[in-house]
Order: structure tokens, then C-alpha cells, then sequence
């Protein structure tokens, strides 16, 4: 049963870590980002750099590699929103 | 310190709850979703759903709570996605 949860966490933060590479994608290719919103892309920021840094302080690898994926693909998406609009 | 630790972990899941709301709300607005992948929302439910899972297993009202206010938006945005294309 323990290993069944820690299969479940690691298999959801795997998913959560790629999530937005579809949407970097998308942005990429059309070369628009007007339907996207920046009060969201900035709330992603800090929640996401609240977590990382709470993964660092617990010294959890998961949160840390999950939460380092998730922040580097909405700094990209903040780049494109800048770039795109 | 444990305190304090508590306090972050508590922060980062307020403020990964209300990520989307922003995002829900402009859409709601400009009745636009042409941007927004839908290959991002379908993992997005995913991976909420599966820490949903693994919160409801491991009994973590914070992970629960964070989940499900993620997964209420998600499926308000896919909704929308498939209203306004």
C-alpha cells in the first residue's frame, strides 16, 4: 500500500510537471498568446516558487523537480504573453 | 521553524488554489478561448486529479482542498474551451 501512494504521487507530479508543455507548444506555433492570462501566469509564478522553496527547505526531490519543470515553462509562457500578447 | 514551514506549504496551496480563477474570469470576459491547449487542460485535470486521489488517501486537508479548487477550474475552463473554441 505505501508503495502504491508513493507510485500515485510520483505519477501525478510527473503529470503536473508536463503539463504545460502543450500550451508552450501552442503558444509557439500560432504565435498567440491574447486568451492567456498574465494575473494567472503571475499567481502560477509565485505559487509555483512558494512550493519550490518549500520543497527545498523539507528537502523533498519530487516537489523540487516538479515544481522546477512547472516554473520554467510559465517563465516561458510569461516571455510569449510579453512577446505574442 | 516547523512553524514557519507549515506556514509557506499553507501559502503556496492559497495561492495555487486561486491560480485560475483569473484565467476562468477573462475568458468568462472576452468569451475567447482560442488560445488556451486543450491537451494543457486535460493534463491539468490529470495530475489534479490524481493528487486529489493521493490527498483523499494520505488524509491531507491542504493537498484536498488545493485540488479541488484547481479541479473546479479546470473543468469550468474546459467548459469554456468547448463553448468559445
Amino acid at each position: 500500500m505505501d508503495n502504491a501512494i508513493k507510485i500515485l504521487g510520483l505519477a501525478a507530479g510527473t503529470i503536473t510537471s508536463i503539463t504545460f508543455l502543450p500550451q508552450v507548444i501552442q503558444i509557439w506555433r500560432t504565435k498567440s498568446a491574447k486568451d492567456l492570462s498574465m494575473p494567472m501566469l503571475m499567481l502560477l509564478i509565485l505559487g509555483v516558487s512558494m512550493w519550490l522553496t518549500y520543497g527545498i527547505i523539507v528537502m523533498d526531490a519530487a516537489i523540487i523537480y516538479t515544481n522546477s519543470m512547472v516554473l520554467t515553462m510559465s517563465l516561458i509562457m510569461v516571455y510569449f504573453k510579453l512577446k505574442y500578447k
